[in-house]
């Protein structure tokens, strides 16, 4: 894919109403890990423990001076959606599973981006998702239906928002577009839109060395779109390297955002965290959460040189598949058995090279050898796998729902990689457990406590002045 | 049971060092709930606005102004046992999993109890579990191993804990004890020996009523032991209420250790929540965790009279059974699939009215229908169950471990309750997950963050002015 539209634009007339004084913070890093709990956090660090051989190796997040727990709960379930929770992270307010930043009755909330639009902050909105997913498009949309993907993209465009960056072209480019598939059903080209609006375009793989090579000088917008879906997990992206990692994006948005002179708001999501444990893939999960405590740092980084204007708040939405710690009846975990995978199960084995029906049986456990270090299977395991392709070989649908959708044989191989490393899930969904926060910098302290995630947008309302809905 | 020894005894020679000035607290509260992880708190919460109607219902621990997270591994595993556990929340160091407040190396670590004493403060260890179990034994006793629990016994009697409350009599008594069964090997009567070192001792089921009744006018301890083994877990208890509560014993507790004038140190611990999770059961677990709870009432009632002066500080020890809110692919949880549970099914199903060799099928079904709730069991759960009643009848050894060593029909059961609920687990024994502290009073903000362990006893040591081991 060839870079279509780039160009400097400068100059906005952004409104740049004089900063509150007091103590809110000119600098704002809204970090959000999509289906991060303790358990994805936990692992993640005694991974890095693993691998370092640093027994005492934490991940920054866990070494902030604040924390605190949150509750995740929609307005219509115990067990969120990322679309609720991330309304309510992003506007105050509880709503149903499924919608972007509106009541349950369709009436729009105001946003933090909208409110920090307001007071004349720059704003940033960085994920690994589809930018059009549900966590990013609360903080840029309003819509009834999280699957309107479309609609959302549309309403990036008249959000306002200086750096955007993600994956998901396809809701962005017309339907017969030139340069490759979308998913869009009309003519429109919201990237031409926003390269019209000023904005400096990145988009495709074949953007990722411009975007690299960048050096905004002065004020710029830029909506930067790599992947026709979702970025890869960090685990195989950093293999083939071909598009930004979420610490790059995270950098490049800091050195956009901070060209501005009336301070910024800036959301970060590590977006498949969620996916990979969607899928019960630890691996998967355990990389991008490790890349997405890089990108803190980045955030950290910026912290320390303006340490009295800098806040950072680290939040989950939810977690994602009841992931235990803990499995059988051992008093251990064997994380010795998660370092040698080089691929995800989630995305690989389901959908860039799952076993199909009639593969050669034995290609594919060399592979699986190789590539996840799975390299001397026990009779019992073995057995699992070949349970699983006799189900492929022979098309029998999963009407019990045992492999959650996934393919049978991915959902086998990865629930044998945690099995060895004594880990276990409960669910190819979301959990109802209230989950960790983490904070530094000036306000910080109003983000401690047993908190409703609600509440965290309203402290962060609070601090910085910002009028949500009521 | 009879009531054997009481007696009351007044005025003892507490070395009465003057209380620590500046912001010590004069009243410390340290709730330890055993297995306590954020999935344990907050389903106990959710299970409360099932049944209360009240949708915002909270459990009064989640309302407290300080939370914070606490790692859990042990010296020797990242997946801690409750006496490593223990010792680190006791003494503010690592060790290997079984070791009772000493180190690795079998030196003892002095614990806050100790300390306490030291500044002439009374203390207090009350417990739903045997005495000598993990947990509490970190509180009065040194061991290099938890299951030497008749020299944990012993060295309660040397522990100068003025009030000691829970079960497990059977360490306490001489092998040949008149009264009753004993797992002491050798003559020695603890319990007389207390009596002779002018304690009030309370002894079996038959002296709960003298206990209830019992109203202490001045200084006094009291060593008060109900059962053979563990109390009962909360929702078979209030069945036949023939030993008192966790909330009852934390109010004679308190008052007890009031009558004394330097302040006090009180361990309470909701031990059974463990042992439910252990067994997966949902419904055990859930209301042990609601008395515990109920039992942080009681001292938030007397931390009302006393704001100034109060401490209570809420942790648990580690996660047990990798609970998941949320199994499938669905986005709810079903509370109300447990409400009309009358038992629990760790200890009921699996030792006092186990499904055993050749019973009665129908009349068992029926049994978990009227007492369980489970009046339209689909046909999958049918099979489920008689499953495991085939493997009992049969004698089948459970060599995959998959029930974990429990009665199999016991365990098939409560799966299938967690499961209506939408909740699974993924362990019998513990997990690795961080998990929740709260606390409340002088000096809470000391335990917030992101913590390890053993930085609670720390930090309270520091509070009040304990030397714990270097």
């Amino acid at each position: 894919m060839a870079l279509i539209l780039t160009s400097v634009v400068s100059g906005f007339s952004k409104i740049e109403v004089s900063y509150a004084a007091g103590k809110a913070p000119k600098y704002v890093f809204y970090f959000i890990g999509d289906g991060l709990g303790a358990s994805q956090r936990q692992i993640a660090e005694y991974f890095k423990q693993e691998v370092t051989g640093e027994k005492d190796a934490k991940l920054l997040m866990n070494t902030f001076p604040v924390a605190g727990i949150n509750t995740t709960y929609s307005a219509d379930s115990l067990v969120t959606d990322s679309a609720a929770a991330g309304t309510a992270l992003a506007t105050g307010h509880k709503t149903n599973n499924g919608f972007i930043s509106q009541t349950p009755d369709g009436d729009n909330l105001r946003t933090l981006i909208e409110e920090a639009e307001e007071k004349g902050m720059a704003t940033g909105i960085i994920t690994t998702t589809r930018l059009t997913h549900a966590t990013p498009a609360v903080f840029a949309s309003h819509n009834e239906n999280r699957n309107n993907e479309n609609e959302i993209a549309a309403d990036y465009l008249d959000s306002g928002v200086d750096f955007i960056a993600g994956g998901g072209y396809r809701h962005f480019v017309p339907k017969d577009w030139k340069w490759g598939k979308s998913k869009r059903k009309d003519d429109r080209n919201i990237l031409q839109e926003f390269y019209e609006k000023g904005y400096r375009v990145f988009v495709g793989e074949h953007d990722t060395k411009a975007f690299r090579n960048y050096n905004p000088k002065v004020r710029e917008k830029v909506i930067a779109t790599f992947t026709y879906s979702h970025m890869p997990y960090e685990i195989d992206r950093k293999n083939r390297n071909d598009v930004p990692s979420l610490v790059e994006m995270t950098e490049k948005g800091i050195e956009v955002l901070s060209k501005y002179k009336n301070g910024f708001f800036l959301m970060v999501e590590g977006g498949r965290i969620d996916h990979a444990c969607h899928a019960n893939d630890p691996v998967g999960a355990i990389h991008d959460t490790l890349e997405f405590d890089e990108a803190i740092k980045e955030a950290y980084e910026f912290y320390k040189k303006h340490p009295n204007e800098t806040l950072i708040v680290v939040v989950g939405d939810h977690e994602t598949g009841g992931m235990g710690l803990g499995f059988g009846k051992n008093y251990f975990l064997k994380l010795d058995e998660l370092t040698d995978a080089k691929l995800s199960t989630a995305d690989v084995l389901n959908y860039e090279n799952p076993y199909e029906k009639g593969d050669n049986r034995a290609e594919y456990f060399a592979y699986i050898e190789k590539n996840l270090g799975l390299d001397n299977l026990t009779e019992a395991e073995r057995k699992e796998i070949e349970k699983a392709m006799d189900i492929v070989d022979n098309g029998i649908e999963d009407k019990a729902g045992e492999y959650g959708g996934y393919n049978p044989v991915a959902i086998a191989v990865t629930h044998i990689l945690s099995e060895r490393a004594n880990i276990q899930w409960t669910t190819y969904a979301h959990s109802g457990v209230s989950i960790p926060m983490s904070a530094i910098g000036v306000g910080a302290e109003e983000f401690s406590g047993y908190k409703d995630n609600t509440e965290i947008a309203k402290a962060m309302a609070k601090l910085m002045g910002f009028e949500l809905t009521k």
